[in-house]
């Protein structure tokens, strides 16, 4: 029910007897991240073993296809397409041969420079594939002059800008880099003897693995049979977590960026009730991503909590409309608005974010036909002014409807007869108060412009390709 | 993540232009009632057109198969087994010729007498394609020797003893008929001039139908080309409405018995709070079906509501469970527990009802293995200790733990601190609150055991047949 | 590249630890008797297991399904609808339950008063399923006032009428049954201590069974543990083994009516060159079923054979049709005229039939437009003139070229510049120099009407059902 | 029923309003080409769209997926693995994007220097992302200097070794290219104002297109808006025309190399009468690839054809052995030996080639059973001793029995009355009386190992790649 699409999920192992197993329950605890298409490539120290498909882990992974993963060493991904357009060409992780042999990449993030990279490399021969920024990793790190692995992977790393967690399988090695603002999440947990890395705890949950620390920003972790050795190759820089994590796509149960998502989002709702207070008789939210900001909110103020509007699971990916207009038809599918509680109240309604308002404006109205007789709209983040590109699918700035209307007009699109949205600071303050990090610096650049570096590059459209 | 299954749903419509993608919709919206299998039978008024399939409904019903069920008049089922193994043979709506022409069939509910007549009607000649209660009542139909449908309905009927909510379709008549008891919930609505006919109101809610009223117990409705009329052709019975569609198996939105379930649950909840308090520090839920009676029980007790278990709502069919063992791996699946939120918790944990016992078990371990120092679990129902014979599929007796084990044995068996179970007194004085409905009766012999009719046959197990 | 539809094949064994296994591969063998679905029901002596499915057996049965049919007993069946629409409903073999318990049924054949008994059997109350004939059988079994099975079954068979090769199965028994007048083929046969039933001798072979004898015409056999039971309860009548299972539809490699048919099928060549010669550089069959006849007019002649026209055997089921038209697109799909081989060339191109001309019509043309100066049409049977109504599916009488012009205007339609036909005498004469049993007696209504019983209800049609 | 795989086949169309439709049916005609994956690309003169799958051409090709590829120009391809393993990253035709856009390739072929333009390759950083001989060429594009494709296309296949009919695909070209040996034929046709191109001519028939020429060995066609141009950058080498695409691999209407491959077949079968009559009462063929030759052995010898062995063509891909063993089980499958023609006879059976032996040892075994006196083995071609590198599937030079057996020691393996092979001589004057084009020279490596070019390279083994 969110108009904004997860990105990628990562996980790996190394030196586990059911690598291909865990990665798979790791894959599914991550696949909030990503339901477009997974993989999984693992080695048992002479060969790549790969699979990857459109579709979820759990219909992807059969018992048949796990038993062909052979080895003790592994690493997957779930996706959803930030670059490269949806097809089972840009499924990762990507598996290539060049002169050192066999080598496998799963990427959560978007390179900043992806496009200039590309063109260097295509005028001078290179061919590609994918439409993914991944494989522009491959071909420098193929291309470099390095002897050693870890060599060649920070030499390609110096030239690439951008967001990115990427896992590196060869036969030998499996490798871990975090980008130097530290944009996406990575957490490092040992399960017995294995190493595991995954993009959010709650997949070590599943597994019973446990928690170590942080793929710190700027390192790049490299295990063998030796053990594990870090690098820090990169001049230091500013840090810049995306404080989106926190808002809306880590999974509530997960520990990123040293907070508990649960946690800090409801404390968001508290920031929020304090900020924005409303006089009104239920405080009710748009699930599942405004439950917990909305369990703030009430907590905060006093005003009950109930539920409001009722999600379907049962969604699958189409569904035909009728000819006889359904109001709301594709917010309905998924979401229904309960008359007897919504009957006569003033409401203060909670959500996550607004991106382009439509989703905003069809539930107000379901809320008001369903006898509300005030309807309070309360965002636990600032209002989204600007795109992504370090890893999250925003639409163009255009359409992003804080961009173009002030949150006046956005009232008045909506139909609510208030709105308001968080502070940046309270924002902050909420995040203080649950991070165990103290120096964790945020990406907020999505609500104020300010990017962390430069993205020239990638606001020229990649000329898109339509393989099969 | 319930140990109940839950049983089926039915959908009808008459006269509409898009009959058949407004059952689909209705079907969909009755997801939570049956997962299994789904099919759907439009009439033209000359023939009846049908599809059938396992799986779930926006899986089965493409454009190109709506395409294909033509007409204004269409039913719908949704099943979960109650009787007759979980097969395709057995999936509903039944479809017929006898010596009147085509008819088509869909059933929620469970005939008590099924077998006998069964017994009687084989005697005689009858052959049997399904093993579902359903068949029998297209025989006593196909002998009757009545001439018009509506009698030979009616004589079927009075012979028919049990749970019964049951659409008929023929290319002349579409007809609903509820047992005198009324177990299960089945309300007639508008759609325009279109009628239409469902088990919950939720199915109207999404295609925009007016809730007219109750099809009531003991009611037999006929609509054809001059409109609706309505049959009592049963003596009076005391009614015996299913209490368990408010404790779990109607959806919160629903308007089911003259309540709405949401309302009823979250009122369950504060109930258990006044009967059984608890000195704890937080209230959670086991989520989806305990969050209403949670909510409650926080509001009522003053004990914060916190998200202390998520649901993974990707968990597919079928997983495959490493050989690492995994401490209560099929429960993980679907929950995790969030340690940030319960440790040094005092917790207590509300839940609408145990079976066998140990789901629960495992859930207390999940609380305490994140840190919980007290667990009390609260259930918002009685102690079930009875089996279902009206169309819920709850296992032996034998099975459920509260026929075997006293309160206290319950609570050493699921290892939680303290239990206690909502009174039966305290349920209705729950539903009273928000029942529209005066006069209505519930069944609760899943508690106490008296049933409102005669078992003996449905005790008898029918010789299983292994088809297909 | 046959304008008739093959009927269906069935397939029994007794006794053996590899049933499934076996009727798998039996089936497989009798594929060219029905392509549209297949079914196989096992017993392990106390219940039956079944699986039926639209399909060809090769992708139907894979090891997990066989692996679920266990028992050392079976029935099979391959399936292309003579009655009743093409749809899983109406796949084989059927299973029921009545009141003896589970019983199942696979059936090659058709009934010529199905739709009179199915008319008295729903005015008492039965209800149908499916649009098959065999159901009609079932029924007069269930009804059926006897005690033991074989008694029913021949209570049933005398009442009714038409062609058939019946199996039925039961926890104890297995039954074959041939209608009096031996329409259709059956055969006995031994592996082992099993015994095994097949409508022709190729599936034996595959399986390394011997052949023992043909079940005859008007013969009920009854195996169980004390053995095999042999019953003849009709009164004589004139047998009328269908001759186009010479002409067309068995197997060339098969042993049918005491006859091999590649032998009968290339004698009918012979007899053809002798009763109609040409004066021709080159014969070519049509293939494959007019090869055979193609060598033996060949060989009598001393005309060369030459491979004129190549069959392209990976046809699957639909093809998209360029709007460019191409001639004889159908047609041309599935043959390809040798142009260096028909170049400047007299031809002989020999057919086993032609039922409604327009396949001739476009083969004459693929022939000449390859360049054959002359081209000589040779059929190895009499004009078919008259529909079959005992277990082929030819169309309306007015559909069949033969009925409504004559040879000189047949070849006329069909642009040959000679055409002739083989006569009834030399068809029987052919039969006749390979038939070991010598009191065999042949249906030939297709060429003559003499229908060898009463077709009256056969001609009514059945109300068409539209099931799924 | 053959122990060699077959290779490869290509078709391309230029400037055809149905381009992709064409394709299809050019494909489905080359089907025997290569059965495990087939694509499509097309251009619409700005971007290419592809499609390409495991499986049959008929299956693959919906209307749905063929709407999808636009455009008025298209490659398509069948693949049967030579080089790479059966994967659906082998798939063909390739696409990648380039410097200077969107490329794609077909290739029939297999080259010999793979390896070692390979690993020079990757030495200079390139990645691959296939096993295929085909990925190198493009990468040799890719980094050529030339500014014009087809410059680029000609220096790319100046360092090219082996044997290849290639197809290449921009948005506005569309090049075919066959190495200057000649080895796999290429035939350029017309139909209406587009140009085709295809390995065989059967695939003009099917869309009656109309046959040009030979693309001739050595030559590099491109065609654009403006027509078709013709390059021949090669110095001139000895023409080395694959003999066996005459012996066993182009289908028998197809005119390939000046020939028509049926008419050549049936002449090795008289050239092989002359050489090696035998005393014998009957002639059968091995079906479908000995027909034609024993057709002419019959022709020549005066000694009647017979149909000896019925081939069964549902076979599917995978068949369940059942426990009791079946003697020659997958033999057994496909082929069934007539006891009644082959019952007391003297046999003379004709096959194209023997490989391995196996299968010719099942067969003469089979057709002794059935009462052969005598097994007189005819071989249409000369003993083959030596692998194929130049694109067909040869299996390993030791598996080969005719390179560890003497003819009398082969004969004994596969326990023949007697043995014998055509000889070379014979092979070029059967071809040469239906040769069109003198100058014709032929590769005989498989039989005398002259291989006509170093095959160093392609006798190491390429590290085995296990993707997907």
């Amino acid at each position: 029910m969110h108009e904004l699409k997860e990105e990628c999920g990562v996980f790996g192992i190394y030196g586990h007897g059911e690598a291909a197993n865990l990665t798979y329950l790791g894959l599914h605890a991550l696949q909030h991240r990503g339901q477009e298409s997974a993989g999984i490539v693992t080695t048992d120290g002479s060969r790549l073993y790969a699979h990857r498909e459109m579709g979820l882990v759990s219909d992807i992974f059969t018992e048949e296809v796990l038993s062909g993963l052979t080895g003790r060493t592994a690493i997957g991904h779930v996706r959803y397409s930030t670059s490269g357009s949806s097809h089972p060409k840009n499924s990762q992780p990507i598996v290539v041969t060049y002169s050192k042999g066999e080598m496998a990449v799963a990427h959560n993030g978007n390179l900043t420079n992806a496009r200039t990279v590309r063109e260097k490399l295509e005028s001078s021969g290179a061919i590609f594939q994918s439409t993914t920024d991944t494989e522009v990793i491959v071909h420098l790190i193929a291309r470099s002059t390095q002897e050693h692995l870890i060599s060649r992977v920070i030499e390609a790393l110096l030239t690439t800008k951008g967001a990115y967690c990427l896992l590196f399988l060869t036969p030998e090695f499996l490798i871990a880099a975090r980008d130097p603002y530290g944009f996406r999440p990575l957490v490092l947990g040992k399960l017995g003897d294995a190493h595991v890395i995954a993009s959010e705890t709650c997949a070590f949950d599943l597994i019973e693995a446990e928690y170590v620390r942080e793929v710190e920003p700027g390192e790049i972790i490299i295990i063998d049979g030796e053990g594990i050795k870090s690098f820090k190759p990169f001049s230091e820089v500013k840090h810049a977590n995306c404080v989106f994590e926190f808002i809306y796509f880590s999974r509530p149960d997960s520990f990123v960026f040293g907070g508990n998502v649960y946690q800090v989002r409801k404390e968001f709702g508290k920031e929020l009730a304090k900020e924005h207070p409303a006089d009104a008789d239920i405080v009710i939210a748009v699930p599942d991503s405004g439950v917990p900001a909305a369990m703030g909110y009430s907590e905060q103020s006093g005003i009950p909590l109930e539920l409001g509007l009722l999600r379907n699971h049962y969604v699958g990916r189409t569904f035909i409309e009728p000819q006889q207009s359904i109001r709301n038809f594709g917010v309905k599918l998924k979401l229904n608005a309960l008359k007897n509680v919504l009957d006569g109240k003033r409401v203060v309604i909670v959500d996550d974010s607004i991106v382009r308002g439509t989703t905003s404006r069809k539930i107000v109205k379901m809320i008001r036909d369903a006898g509300a007789t005030e309807v309070h709209m309360r965002i636990s983040s600032p209002p989204m002014k600007h795109p992504c590109y370090f890893g999250i699918d925003t639409p163009e700035k255009n359409q992003l409807i804080a961009n173009s209307l002030n949150i006046d007009e956005i009232k008045q699109y909506i139909t609510s007869d208030s709105l308001a949205y968080l502070s940046l600071e309270s924002i902050h303050r909420a995040i203080a108060n649950y991070d165990s990090i103290a120096k964790n610096q945020y990406c907020n650049a999505c609500f104020t412009g300010d990017y962390p570096l430069d993205i020239t590059d990638s606001r020229k459209k990649l000329k898109q390709l339509h393989l099969f």
